[in-house]
C-alpha cells in the first residue's frame, strides 16, 4: 500500500461546548488528519511536539499504524490550542492558543520519507507546507488545506504554494474570502485558475463541491442530528480523503468522487464525540455502512 | 393526464437588483407555480386578479395550457409587490406591498376543478390555503408552500393545515424559526410530527432536502455562476415538483426523489432571467438536459 505523507500541526486542545468541557486532549490538524486517513492507508507523520508531550498520544498514533519516525520532539512546551463553541456549535471562539514548540519549527523529512508518492499538507502556515513539499522527491499527489489566517497574513505564500499542489481543500468562507467571489463556483474556478487542479469547498452541514477543470461534483453532508465536537472535521475530511487515493493509486474523477465522499463520512463521524473520541471506536465496517448511507441519501434514477 | 390544481397570489412585481430595475412584470407565487408547472401537467389556476390585470399575461397563463377557470377578476388592482435585492443577490428587501384585491378574497372553486386529483398550495396565507382545500373532494396528493410571515402571524392556521396535507415545503431559516430547532434534521422531523408525510426544507445555493418518516434525501444545487432574478425561484422548485409528481401519478420514494430534481431544475432555469423571461423559451429539452447535468454532478459509484 502506498504510504500518505501528512504533515500540520499537533496540539493539546481544551474544548469547550455548552454541554461538555475537556482540557489537554490530542488535537491538531495533522493528528485528525493522520488517524482519519490511517483508515485507508499507512500514515508517515511530520511534525513536533514539546516534552510533555504525553506517552498515551503516542502509542495513540502508533495504534493506527502512524509512522513517527518524522515526528520531532523538541525542549518546550507542545503547542496549545483552547476554543469555545455557542450553543447551535456554528460558531467558534479562539480563547488561548500558544505556539510553543512550533515557532522555531524547521519540518526535516526522515529519508524513507522522501519518496511517499502522496502527500497532504494539513493546516498549518504555507511557509511550513512548502518547506516540507520541497523535500519531498516526486509526489504523484498533492492535497493541502489552509484557513483564514494564512489567507490573512500570508497570501503571498498560499500563492507560491497553489502551483505546486494538485488540490486544495478549503471551506466556503474561506474561498469567498480568498477570491473576493460571492459565488462559490466563480470563486473556485479562480482558484483553479492560481493553480491547482482541484478545489474542495468544505460547506459544513451542507456538504461540499469538488471543481476541476472539466469536473463538477456535488456530495452532500450526513444528516447529523447531535453534534458533540465539530473540531477536526475538516481535518479528518481531508485526511481520509488523500488517504483512500493513496490507498487505489489512482486520481481519476470516479475516485475523486469516491475519495470525497470517504472525507465526508470520517468527518462525519469525528463530530459525534469529543477529540478523537469516536475515531478510536470506529471500525472499517461502520465507514462501509456510511458510504453506503451517503449512497442511498443521494441517489436518483437517470430519466 | 392528470391536472394540478394551483392556487396562490398573482402579482405584479416590480424588482430592483444592483444591475437592473423592472416594473409590473408578471409574479406571484401562483404564476411562477403554474408555469413550472405546466412543463409537467395541465394545471388549473385558482386566483384573484384587479381589474387592471394586463390581457398580455391572460395570454401569458393561456399559452402554458393553464386553466383559468378558477382566476376571479374583481374590481379594484391587482395585488403588487417591490422589492429589492443586495449586491449578492442573497438579501431581499420588501420595498412595498399593496395586497389591493387580495384583502377580500374568498377562493371559489369551479365545480370541475373539485376533482383535481393533486394540489399545490403555492405560497398564501394558511386560512386561504385551507379554503382552497376544504373544496377539493378526494385529493391523492397536496403540496403547500409557507413562509416566515405566516409562521410569525397565523401560526394556528398553518398548525391546522400541517395534518391535511402530504407535503410541506419551506426553506431552512423559516424551518429554524417555525420549529425553533438549530438543527435542519430536527426540525424536519418535529415538522413530520405535526401532520405532513414529507417536507421539503430548501436551502437555496446549497440545494435541498426531502425527509420523509423512512425517507432522506439530499439534492444538489445546481451552480449557477450568474444569478439575475432570485424572485419566484422556490414557487417555481413547488410548482414543478407538483407538477411532475401529477404527470406521473405516483409518490413513491423514486418519484418523489426525481420530483424534487424537476423542482431544482426549474428553479435554477428561473433565475437566469427577470421574472418569467428563462421559463418563456424553456424547452423540454432544456429541462432533460439539465436533469442530466443533476445526475452527473451528484453520482458516485457503489462500493
Amino acid at each position: 500500500m502506498n504510504p500518505l505523507l501528512i504533515t500540520g500541526s499537533i496540539a493539546l486542545d481544551s474544548v469547550k461546548t455548552p454541554i461538555e468541557e475537556h482540557h489537554d486532549m490530542l488535537g491538531g490538524s495533522a493528528s485528525y488528519a493522520a488517524v482519519a486517513a490511517s483508515f485507508f492507508t499507512p500514515v508517515n507523520l511530520v511534525g513536533i511536539v514539546g516534552s510533555d508531550f504525553p506517552p498515551a498520544y503516542r502509542d495513540l498514533y502508533r495504534h493506527y499504524n502512524i509512522d513517527l519516525a518524522g515526528l520531532e520532539v523538541a525542549d518546550g512546551k507542545t503547542f496549545r490550542w483552547s476554543g469555545e463553541y455557542e450553543w447551535d456549535l456554528n460558531n467558534r471562539r479562539t480563547l488561548s492558543i500558544a505556539l510553543n514548540v512550533f515557532e522555531t519549527f524547521e519540518p526535516k523529512l526522515p529519508l524513507p520519507y522522501r519518496d511517499t508518492p502522496y502527500v497532504f499538507l494539513a493546516n498549518i502556515a504555507p511557509a511550513l507546507q512548502l518547506h516540507v513539499l520541497a523535500q519531498v522527491s516526486a509526489p504523484r499527489f498533492i492535497v493541502a488545506d489552509t484557513m483564514d489566517l494564512w489567507i490573512e497574513t500570508t497570501r503571498d505564500d498560499l500563492m507560491t504554494l497553489l502551483p505546486k499542489i494538485d488540490c486544495l481543500v478549503l471551506n466556503d468562507s474561506e474561498t469567498r474570502e480568498f477570491t473576493r467571489e460571492t459565488s462559490l463556483v466563480k470563486g473556485a474556478r479562480k482558484i483553479l485558475d492560481w493553480g491547482p487542479k482541484y478545489v474542495v469547498v468544505k460547506k459544513g452541514e451542507h456538504g461540499c463541491l469538488l471543481f476541476g477543470r472539466d469536473l463538477f461534483f456535488s456530495a452532500p453532508a450526513y444528516p447529523l442530528e447531535d453534534i458533540h465536537d465539530p473540531t477536526g472535521a475538516g481535518d479528518c475530511f481531508a485526511g481520509a480523503m488523500a488517504g483512500y487515493l493513496a490507498k487505489e493509486d489512482r486520481v481519476d474523477h470516479d475516485t475523486l468522487r469516491r475519495a470525497v465522499i470517504y472525507g465526508s463520512a470520517l468527518a462525519s463521524f469525528n463530530v459525534e464525540a469529543f477529540s478523537l473520541g469516536r475515531l478510536q471506536t470506529l471500525t472499517p465496517q461502520d465507514i462501509e455502512e456510511r458510504y453506503r448511507l451517503f449512497k442511498q441519501m443521494s441517489h436518483f434514477e437517470a430519466t
